[in-house]
């Protein structure tokens, strides 16, 4: 397989956008990312574009305004997941040889309202309410708490850290910090998750540029951001399964690292127990130490392994297709050194996690 | 690249299940492609499913109900060409090394009513009704008429002969005869295009099983049948560039092969003028002669070149998710000699071609 470089990366604020097309959310991130490449549009090979629930031929669409030039453009679902999918798709495509460059575009304008899931009319999850997914997260967070004396303060803190990590970033949602006790005082939605731990319903876009890294210095200069591992996989048996667990072992064989070696994460903290949960399973501290790890601020910007710099999902927002190309734009920002206050120092590796209804879980290592 | 076989097909009738949940279609369609193929499930490394309005993570439902084995699974997305995209995605993959073997599942559910397309809210498309399919494919009708004076009977001698040929396919939703009077007295949708030239609003499923041509004889005997030329493309310039024509001549190239070499295609009637249009831009005739090659029968499974002998959409029906994977059903077994009563003889060369709204086309080549 051929090296892959990320060539550049652009996002749309994430917010509230009702008057604006998903599509110009899309332009514009794309836009960012091209310039950001120094790659022009009708240089791309091929477009991949995630969104959810945004119609269909979504990815033609953002296309036809950046100007119809005929390549093959694929629409990718996968949930959560959908925009590292996209990532993926486009990343074994370049590293065989299949295209040199290719752009992915991952968009998503919300509905309001309570974060549906998986699971058909009629099945067991849609009678027990566990489609609904702060049922499920509140599930797991009192399976911790009782298993690991994991407290709500604890998973408070998630929110707080990550909000205040926001507050640096002008393309995240909200900007504006808690505290524990507000995040705690917040609305109860699922006990023990109040509102202040659920990640906003935002709309927004943002896009990368996937590059041969034979080819990238033709067109910039810019430190070179590789891909190094990539796994995608679904859930095997639906309770002991660690599915994180299993993606992040394939793509640390594939990168040939170990959990010590990554600098920072961008990983699924939809609700607040999911960042102590992924934490565990992505090796950052041993089984039933996550709330430990965020009590002892070493999650925080300044700690030995931050994990979303960039506000995660709690802060910067959700959008579902957006957020694994989000991620990514978050990574290339820091191990370029260019992420300005919330920079993690001397940056080299960065890992993205996201988790998706239906079982979903892609895991994907970068180096610098 | 490497060399890759379709190793099994299986398909779930085309019909209208109210009380039947998209997955229960995909999981016969998926079961019957596995047991045509003689490989087991868990020997699947990778899936993709092809649907359009079928709501979230669909792929990642109808694999856990054949059981979850912890495969990457992606959902694709691109129309009327969602499953010719989804055979694409799952041909490079395997073609380039990733995988040994994958399974394309395409489903869909249809709505009822007027097929919709593109066209954002306040597009020019949209204020001019042009984001209904059947008016697009009017005016493209109407624009033929006048150019080389094709007339309605011939259009309605498509529907005429794709309806009898679905009579001889056991999957195909509507399994009736009409004669070009019929056709032409059932109600006006837009004209010229009467109802009977319309396809159907069908559910359906089909699925394929791919796979690394050094590895299939480890699984069964059949004739191969091996993917020879595939292409995808987008709208270059909406109004003068024949995207079809275009798209094959990649499709050709890759293949190695000329429109002379095709033995019979499957390709988009969604209405009876794009199968003349569409047999002329992929060069089995010459341009506005399309109309005249379907009165000459030379189109019919007896024909010199025959077109959708499965029934194709306007008779086995157009679920959009399941289109492009049912094309390549019928396709093997053509390619096999197990058509039955509607095989083409002597068949070795295949073709199937999609088009979508968003302007996406795919052309892909088989041979046996």
């Amino acid at each position: 397989m051929r090296q892959v470089v990320v060539a550049g990366v652009g996002m749309h604020k994430c917010g509230r956008y009702p008057e604006k097309p998903a599509t110009d959310l899309a332009l514009e991130a794309a836009l960012n990312a091209l310039d950001d490449a120094g790659i022009p549009w009708n240089a791309m090979e091929v477009a991949y574009a995630s969104h959810v629930a945004q119609g269909v031929s979504v990815g033609e669409a953002i296309c036809e305004k950046l100007g119809m030039t005929g390549i093959p453009i694929i629409n990718v679902e996968n949930a959560c997941a959908s925009g590292s999918t996209a990532i993926r798709e486009a990343f074994y495509a370049i590293a065989n040889g299949v295209y040199d460059v290719a752009i992915v575009i991952g968009v998503e304008k919300m509905n309001r309202g309570v974060l549906g899931g998986a699971g058909e009319e009629g099945s067991l999850e849609r009678e027990l309410g566990l489609n609904v997914m702060p049922a499920r997260y509140a599930l797991k967070a009192n399976k911790h708490m009782h298993a690991y004396s994991t407290t709500v303060e604890q998973m408070a803190k998630v929110s707080v850290k990550n909000h205040k990590n926001g507050c640096l970033n002008p393309y995240a949602h909200y900007q504006k910090v808690f505290t524990v006790e507000e995040v705690l005082a917040s609305k109860m939605i699922c006990d023990p998750i109040t509102l202040l731990q659920c990640c906003p319903t935002s709309d927004g876009a943002a896009a990368a540029v996937l590059c041969a890294a034979k080819i990238v210095r033709r067109y910039n200069s810019k430190p070179k951001v590789f891909i190094a591992g990539s796994a995608l996989k679904t859930e095997k048996y639906k309770d002991d399964a660690d599915l994180t667990a299993r993606t992040a072992k394939a793509a640390y064989e594939m990168a040939a690292m170990e959990p010590g070696d990554i600098d920072f994460a961008e990983l699924h903290d939809a609700f607040t127990i999911g960042e102590i949960l992924h934490c565990e399973s992505l090796g950052f501290c041993p089984p039933g130490e996550g709330g430990v790890l965020v009590d002892t601020g070493r999650t925080e910007i300044g700690g030995d392994i931050p994990v979303n710099p960039s506000g995660g999902l709690q802060s910067r927002g959700h959008p579902l297709g957006m957020t694994g190309v989000a991620q990514l734009c978050e990574v290339v920002w820091q191990l370029r050194g260019a992420a300005a206050k919330r920079q993690v120092e001397s940056a080299k590796v960065g890992l993205t996690h996201t988790q998706g209804a239906g079982g979903v879980c892609s895991v994907h290592i970068f180096k610098r």
